[in-house]
Order: C-alpha cells, then structure tokens, then sequence
C-alpha cells in the first residue's frame, strides 16, 4: 500500500527524521522547488539539550518540543507524515513505513543516534536512557515515585537503593543531570520531604575516562569536577559500568552500588534503517557520506547529523555528535538541493566550530569557545541565553525563560508531579497501542 | 504490615483524597491539635474545571494540578502519603493501603465520584472518560494521533470515523468539551491539516434530557444550545447512547454514529471504599451522612464532597455534587474538629450556593448567580476570571493566564503534542508498574 500523498510536477525529497539536521534542511527547503515529505515518530521537534530539565522537573516536555506541523504550517509543498520507518529499498527508490510506501527521488537520513548500551543486554533493560523527552518525563517519575516509596521503607539498606541515583557518563548530559540531582536534593528535598534524613540520599557519576567533558578544554573538565564535588557528587573517575540488574551497579574493579535508578548517558550509536548496503556502515553504528553528505555508494541517498560520518582533512574520525553539525549540515543539503535543481556545482561541507558548553547548576557552568574558555556564574548566564536563544518557537522561549526566572528566586523546581496519559480500566494496554512511537 | 508513620501524642485524622474537599478540610486542619494523615493515589491536587482545556491542548496538565507536598510543606502535624486505599475496617479502626495498614481515631471518606456508564460494560470499556489529568492527555494524544492518522485512510467511511467525534452528556464537562472541539475544528485544523476536508470533521453532543444544562437557568440552557448551533456542532437532545463497540455508537431511537472517539460525560457515581456497611450506602453511590458529615452508623467515619449525601430542609436528593459544596463541607469538617478538641458545640452544615457556570467558546459563556443570570462575552470575562483566581498556586496562575492570553491573540492552542512517558524498550509495560496509579 502507498502512503496517500499528491502526486505534484517535482522532484520529491522524503527526509526521515525531525531533529536539528532535518529541520535545518526543511526549512531551507520547504518552499523550494521539490516536493518535502518529513518522516518523524513523532509529531514534534525536540530539543535534546535540555531533556534533563524535564527529567529534573524545572520544565514541561510542551517548552521544549515544537509540533512539526506548526512549523511548516505555510508551506505548501512541504507534507509531514508521523510514522515508523521500517526500511529503505534503494533498488526501488522506496522507503517503507508503518503507514504505507513511500516513492523518493532524493532520501535523507537524518535519523540521528540511539543509547549505546555496548551490547549489555542487562543494562539496556534496566538502566534509564534519555533520547527523547518520553524517557525523560519516565525518568521524572520514577525518581518522584521512588521518593514517595522510601518513606514507607524502615529497612535502611533498601531504603538507600530507592534514594541513591547512578548516573553513567560524564559527558554534557550526564554532568548536568547528576549537577541537577544534586540541586534537588539540596534546595528540594529537606522542604518536601522533612520525613526522609537527607544525607542517605548519594547521587553517583561514573566516567570511563579520568577526567569529565572529555570532548572540552582542560580549564572546563577540572571546573566541572569541582562545580559537581561542592554539590556533593560522589565522582568515580577511570571507572566502568559492567553489570546492572535493576537493583545493584557493578563496576569494572569489582565494587557495587545499591540502586533502583540507573540513568545511562555513557554513549551513543547511529541509527539508521535497514536496506543500506554493508560498504556504507562506518564505526559507531554511522553511515559513511562524502563531504556533500551523499551516503557511499548510493547517487539519491544522503544522511546528515549525528547519523553521518563525514572526514575531511581536520577529522579522520568525523565530525562530533553535536547539535551544530547537525543543523549545518542540513542548512548545507538544502542548499546543494537548490544549486541542484538549479545545475549549479555542489558545495563541499565545511563545519564552523562556534564552542562548546555545559552547565552543572546554578550560577555554575563551563563555556570553551573558539578563543576564550571561562566558567562560574558568567558562563553560566551566557549558557541561559544561547539555549534560550535555540529553542523554537517564542511561546517556548517565554514559558522556559519564565520558569528559569521562577526557578531562579524560589530554588523550586514546581513541576513534581508524576502524571502519565491513561485511562483508568483494564483495557489501557490495548487502547494505547494505536499511537506510533 | 503498618505504614510507616510517627505516633504523635494527638488524635489521628486519616484524609481519604486530595480533592477540593479533602483540600479544604486539610489546609484549616493542618497546624491544629490533631495528626492529619492525607492519602491519595496520586501526588498532586487536581482542578477538575479544566481538564477539558488540557484534553483539547490549551493547557498542560502541569498548569493545573498542584503537588501535595508543596501545599503541606510547613505543616508539621501533617503527612503525606501516595498509595492506593483497599479497604476499611472500621472496627479495628484501621485503613488498609496497598503501602500497608493505618490506624486512625477519625477518617474522612473525601474520595470523591468517578465516571457512571450506568452498568453498559461495553461502553465502560470502550469510551473515553474525562475525570483526571491523566485521562485528559490521554483523550488528546488519541485525538492528534487519530487526525494524523486520517491523512492516510482513502476509505471516505473509514476516514469519518477517525474524524469525527461523540460526546456524550449535555452537563458542564460535555458542553465545554464540544465548544473547544468545535473551535479546534474552526480555527486549528485548517491551518495544521491543509489536506483534510474541514466539512468531513463532525462533533456531535448527544443528551438525554430535552435540553442542555439542566442543572442551570432556562436562560442559561437556551443560550447554550444557541452557541454551541453556532459553533455548528450537532446536538441531540432527548436521546440516550445504548451500545458503543469502539467503531460505532448506538442510539436508543436506532441511529448509528461511526466514530472511534466517545468522550463520556454523561454522569458520576460515588466510589467509596469497601468495607463500610451496606446501611449508610444511598442512591448513587453515594455515602449517607447527617449535617455534621458524620457518616450513617459510625461515630467516628466522615464522610465530605461529592461522595456524600447529606439531605436537610432544603433539598431530599442531597446537594449537587460540585466543587462549591465539597469546598465548604471541607471547611465545615475541619471547623467541626476544631471544637471537638475544644469541648464545644458542633455546627451543622449549611450550603451557600454561590452560582454556577459553563463556557462554550471563546467569548461565550453562560452564568447563573444567585440574583442575576447573564449570558456572553462578559459572561467569559467572568468564568475566565472565577477559574483563574480558584487554581492553587501563584505560578499556576500566571501560567494559565498567559496561556490563555497567548491562545485569545493568536487563536491557537500550541499544545498538540503527542507525548507519553515512556522507555523504547521492551521491558516498558513491566518497568511501568511499580508507579501507582
């Protein structure tokens, strides 16, 4: 079955995925002259910098995500379809979806990574990731509901493994979410649970390497390491997750960690569709592209973000995962889709590193940009603005400045409440099915 | 097993839901000479007055709905706890909870009503109701899901059922419901769906009575059937729904309706806990209580709001079952407790109705008080005013006004989002169980 879409006198593009590359590349591209099919599972852009704030309770999933169809609402040859992907047939031009068929001149995979779970089936079962703002409201939950559940514990060692939090990873997302578990604790905590003695509580980062952010300067790393141990962060540096049942964390050295809630940010993988040709599949699950992002081997096939493994004479290794080479990359296809339909010569990708931050808490951040490295309470205003500043849509920019300014002068984070979507009866299992993930 | 709480050297009041009635008596209660034990199944207050905001996207869920915890923070008689009630045993005096068994000297039954499907189990397990947040999101994700679904059935019949929508139950919840459906219709789809035919899109009310809002004025009802015609909804007075199999609706005159949304508000049914005797059991579901809400049989079970049935000079049938009544029995409780420590006197309770009122639509609205009834723009003004000054919390007001100021200028609701928490993973349905409901 075909999915249902006009037939218009273009080319057609089917651009699967509705990250930052992808929606560089459509808005670029969205009144132009090609026909823009945007595949995505969702019915919203999200906005992977800030999923720990939701997971943290400082903001709503609705402030950081952007419905697709408002964003392409004028565009008339642009048609946006929320569905599954589920392969690619490149010998038909075909990509195939939970809805139907779809028939592509052009193809981009801007399908972006996944959680790396180094193929530890047991991790990937119990330890928490946060790829999407579904995980993180998950995450929120769990830790709220965990805290209502050690109240009723007496016994100590099993009301330890509902308070403590393991974090994996001290890259960005995990020194922000283990600065942010802090914070609740110190500000949350003791006011609305006087009942629980707050120095059970032990938030834990473990990092393989033997220092934080390694992908930042040396200055940033030691500053994280400080900002996180003032907050009381129990940091393992040179250390690695090899087991985690769902109760207890075991490390490379032997030892272990009691813990109900193991959130996993150590690593990510590409992830693209099947039916791509094994010769195109580099390292890290990413898919080989020369620097005009045309996949190996394949004349109609592009990918672009995290999903693609574009060297050049700076990286053998390809450009970092990062929001910044997603979206120019995706501004840079939608230009040579233009110079195409125009016949005018591609032009090769160049990345413009523009820096790099993080943030741990209040008043504390790192910032490395291409000339000057600073951290502390300035950084960290500079890191409000520039995320303030990404985020799409001015509702958006208003609700979250508005809640980080209430955060700001209360140190309440006011969102904890466990809700989730659902009917109260026996069939809600069944009911919930029709929607796509 | 008993729940671990601390024995203080006063009386325990155990609070049986955190609804405008256990609310009321609470707060009064709550720094006085008793222990005051609040339980619930969730950890957060909920306005029930606009639930239908959040299931037609115009609200987050957040906005309306209050932590406990927060609401109780500096009051150190009081404690909270989030589980789910099994029964009572009254003459142990004790509650029993799925996180263990509390003894109580006084427990107040504020539980509260929950959707009536008048036995039909085929419809109870098909239709939508609307008596949490949680239900409310979950109408809103199947209703996106359900439009971005649409876009793919070429089947005319098949697509209708997708499109159109039955609300069933001519009272508050069903007119607001099928006003903000019907602006949906007007001022979002065609702007996010271009490629659906608007005409397609029908939202039906079906009421069994001979006209809307019995509860109201005549004026009021005329007014609302009025608007609601205006906003081209069709409504169907004097007929009851008698069969929904999840495709197609049944009418008592033989009429059919294919739609896969049934949003059912037609009438609530008390839920009281079980172990209580059948003597204080009245129609309804209801609970039997004297004017001191003390329930029938039992000199030391409460019971306030729309679970009890309190009848006195002015009224047989009990009071309605509205926030008004189960706001002040909560006062009256708490009061009446108060002089109980004191050795004074009780006072019976004495309902002052303050009005009612019901929005269709933007600038539409219907409100009866005691000496006026108005209907209109200014109408609006008022219900708009009435509901932001009644929701608990600063910020949630702030956070509603603008949102409905937002939606006021720009005629969108900018919420239509489809998001669940959740984990993509296999083990989700078993890593979801441990949050209660």
């Amino acid at each position: 079955m075909k999915i249902n879409l006009p037939e218009l006198d273009k080319k057609r593009v089917v651009v699967i995925g509705g990250g930052f590359a992808g929606i560089a590349l459509v808005k670029k591209l969205a009144d132009k002259n090609y026909q823009v099919v945007l595949i995505d599972r969702n019915n919203y852009h999200q906005f992977q910098p800030l999923f720990y704030q939701v997971a943290m309770a400082g903001l709503e999933p609705s402030s950081i995500v952007f419905p697709l169809r408002k964003l392409f609402r004028k565009k008339a040859n642009t048609f946006i379809r929320m569905t599954e992907v589920e392969g690619i047939d490149p010998a038909k031009k075909q990509l195939l979806t939970q809805l139907g068929i779809v028939n592509y001149d052009y193809l981009v995979l801007a399908t972006g990574a996944e959680t790396n779970f180094f193929g530890n089936a047991q991790i990937a079962e119990k330890a928490i990731p946060m790829k999407s703002v579904s995980e993180a409201l998950y995450l929120r939950n769990h830790i709220l509901a965990d805290y209502e559940k050690s109240l009723s514990i007496e016994d100590y060692e099993e009301r330890q493994s509902y308070l403590d939090i393991v974090v994996v990873g001290g890259g960005p997302t995990g020194v922000e979410v283990a600065g942010s578990l802090a914070e609740m604790k110190k500000y949350i905590l003791p006011k609305d649970y006087p009942e629980l003695q707050i120095e059970e509580v032990d938030i834990y980062l473990i990092e393989g390497n033997n220092e934080l952010l390694t992908g930042m300067s040396d200055s940033a790393s030691r500053k994280a390491l400080q900002f996180l141990t003032d907050l009381d962060v129990k940091i393992m540096l040179g250390k690695r997750v090899t087991g985690y049942d769902g109760k207890q964390v075991t490390l490379n050295d032997g030892m272990t960690i009691a813990a109900k809630k193991v959130i996993w940010a150590a690593g990510i993988t590409g992830k693209a569709p099947v039916g791509l040709s094994a010769d195109c599949k580099g390292p890290g699950g990413r898919i080989l592209v020369d620097r005009h992002s045309k996949v190996k081997g394949y004349e109609d096939i592009f990918a672009i973000g995290d999903i693609a493994l574009m060297t050049d004479e700076n990286t053998s290794k390809g450009h970092p995962q990062l929001a910044q080479v997603a979206m120019q990359q995706g501004k840079n296809l939608a230009e040579n889709f233009i110079r195409m339909d125009g016949g005018k010569a591609l032009k090769p990708f160049k990345y413009r590193d523009l820096g790099s931050m993080a943030t741990i808490g209040r008043n504390r951040a790192v910032v490395d940009l291409p000339h000057i490295k600073f951290q502390g309470a300035f950084a960290w205003f500079v890191w409000l603005f520039v995320h303030l500043f990404s985020i799409l849509g001015v509702k958006n920019k208003v609700f979250v400045f508005l809640n980080w300014l209430w955060g700001y002068f209360t140190y309440d984070q006011s969102l904890r409440l466990i809700i989730r979507p659902k009917l109260n009866k026996v069939d809600m299992s069944s009911d919930n099915t029709p929607i796509p993930k």
